[in-house]
């Protein structure tokens, strides 16, 4: 599985659109609020206060989340700046994600935004506002050297950039047999191929954001992850697709789905503790870590939010699993299709929904979520 | 009509995209390429080489045009930068459209393209390229301040930002009837409509340009135009649009079209002659004309292409009108069918195919083509 080709949130604004299911997500993002809040704060008001702003979000996706957070770090940096009593910076907005992901969406909703932002701060001279999109994977380089200042990323950095080798299906053994992430009954080669993975990916990211980002620079990033010292196959961690695979082996032993694709299928995805990341971090050594906070998080997304309102009579009458469901689809649809194949979507989560359901019944799922805040050095 | 909005070149790859009917833009953009190379190598060769050099297209479209450009720009770089041994600038190339532009459809081919320059200029150091979207009206400020080295725009420029205001139906005045641009039978008031609306976007142009590029930075900028001291209602720079509105009225006259639609619709375009433009540019005063030059292009766009090769058994059984007409579909269908519907198309360009086929049993017809190159001062 390529991941850079199949894996991008579900397009359009359709019902199992990411545009009308990243509810979760947008709560996720709006938790690492006061660390952007307070790495611009410092950001701006040391000895460097810049003309020029680069700013860039990884694994920006689309629908409402992307500009949501775009307007989020623009009205920061405005507050900061009044407070400074200085001009608004130029800002150079760059918005990644894969090339799969659909700019074309974030694209057309940007003449209206760029008209909010006119209205919004009319008369404060603040009109240098210049938003691009930039494909690719932040596995590696994306921007020029020294071009950045602030960097963000929220519910990306989970992804890694392929599946681990050795568990790659083409490698011929099969070492996760019925599962399709770390869980209890993995050996422990699997727990590490995925943490090798991990190391590898996260430290070519750092090294490349080194390169990209200049001096005094600030990064916050957040994602799924562990609490310190928790196990990477404690339920906390990893159920959500413990869960999926008893939805798919359901379908095995019906004979929708073939025990070996099962098999050969395995999560591009890792939910790293604190020591592994500060670990990275000091081993590649162009980052200082100023705080990491662990966070948990409802898997259903908690209360309904403003922008689903419109559709609350609809939303109401769904179950925690299925609105569960609906998230984890958004998400992973693209890459289940490309393995499984489209046929099966609609009955692997409408039992995966079932699944859920009955598993709220024992408990209140909870992810958790680490929001960590770095300085370049 | 908000031209922002509804101007696009068709999308995807189907048999009406812009992708399969480019063969014509294609042929225009080669013309320019000599302009080109001799830009970038006056750019590179004085004192002034830069470490990180910023391009922009302008108008990029979407399809197999947009990509071949930067190929072009990179190569020429590549070929100077190889000749006077120094090492290739980091080079941040960004793409620019409307929002309406199908950007989706140039990202998927990014990492191909990449690993292809990869492969091409292996151990020469060239891996610093980062190629980004920006989505905006190049009538206005796109880019940040002096940021700019090269900039290039195609078929573009052509396209003004709005239907001049006089001529727009919400006026309630019917100046141009039963005619859709400038034609022998507009009366003078259109013309100089035109006329204005084409100086307010260019000086708009020149002056949002001005603040984005570097000093001793260069343009290269192709669109339709006139020959020297032209009339704008001459054969040779409207009687494709003559032609459209022929089709449209023989439609009005079959009652498929309401008369009051034709005479309320003016295409936001405009041929300008080379005085025109120079005018322009002498008043602006932030660039130098270094050469400005006239082609003619066939309306049908000569022999097919390489990439239209694998349909050449189709190809071979098209008319002359009928390439003329899918091509002008490609372009203006957008616009067309937000003002006449889209259920009008089909039979709109069957009949427009028609009367090109006829008048190319008169004649052989010919678009003009003007290539100016600027230096910004």
């Amino acid at each position: 599985m390529e991941v850079m080709q199949v894996l991008h949130m579900n397009k359009g604004e359709g019902e199992t659109s990411y545009a009308q299911n990243s509810t979760v997500q947008r709560n996720i993002m709006t938790l690492a609020n006061s660390f952007i809040e307070e790495a611009l704060a410092v950001l701006l008001c040391n000895n460097n206060y810049p003309e020029s702003m680069g700013i860039a979000d990884l694994g920006c996706s689309s629908g409402p989340n992307t500009l949501m957070l775009v307007s989020e770090v623009i009205g920061a940096i405005y507050a900061i700046s009044r407070q400074m009593e200085r001009p608004m910076p130029e800002l150079r907005v760059s918005l990644n994600d894969l090339p799969g992901n659909d700019f074309n969406d974030i694209f057309v909703s940007l003449p209206a935004f760029y008209n909010k932002l006119k209205e919004e701060k009319l008369g404060s001279g603040f009109d240098q506002c210049f938003i691009s999109g930039v494909p690719g994977s932040f596995y590696g380089r994306l921007f020029p050297r020294r071009s950045l200042h602030f960097v963000h990323s929220s519910s990306s950095l989970h992804w890694l950039s392929q599946v681990p080798p050795a568990l790659d299906s083409k490698a011929g053994v099969t070492l996760n047999k019925g599962k399709i992430y770390i869980s209890k009954t993995s050996p422990l080669s699997v727990l590490e191929a995925y943490l090798v993975q991990f190391q590898k990916d996260f430290s070519l990211f750092l090294r490349s954001r080194s390169e990209e980002m200049v001096s005094g620079g600030r990064m916050v990033l957040s994602f799924m992850g562990r609490r310190i010292s928790e196990d990477p196959s404690n339920e906390r961690s990893c159920h959500q697709w413990e869960l999926l695979s008893h939805a798919l082996m359901s379908m095995v032993s019906e004979g929708f789905v073939q025990e070996e694709k099962v098999d050969s299928f395995n999560a591009p995805y890792y939910a790293p503790c604190p020591e592994e990341l500060e670990s990275e971090i000091m081993k590649e050594g162009s980052f200082t870590v100023d705080c990491l906070k662990a966070f948990e998080v409802d898997w259903d997304g908690g209360s309904s939010s403003s922008h689903e309102a419109e559709n609350c009579t609809k939303s109401e009458t769904l179950t925690s699993g299925q609105r569960v469901a609906k998230t984890i689809r958004a998400v992973v649809e693209s890459m289940l299709e490309s393995h499984f194949g489209k046929e099966i979507m609609d009955e692997l989560f409408r039992r995966y929904a079932l699944l859920v359901d009955d598993y709220f019944s024992k408990t209140r799922p909870k992810y958790v979520n680490l929001v960590i805040s770095i300085t370049k050095k």
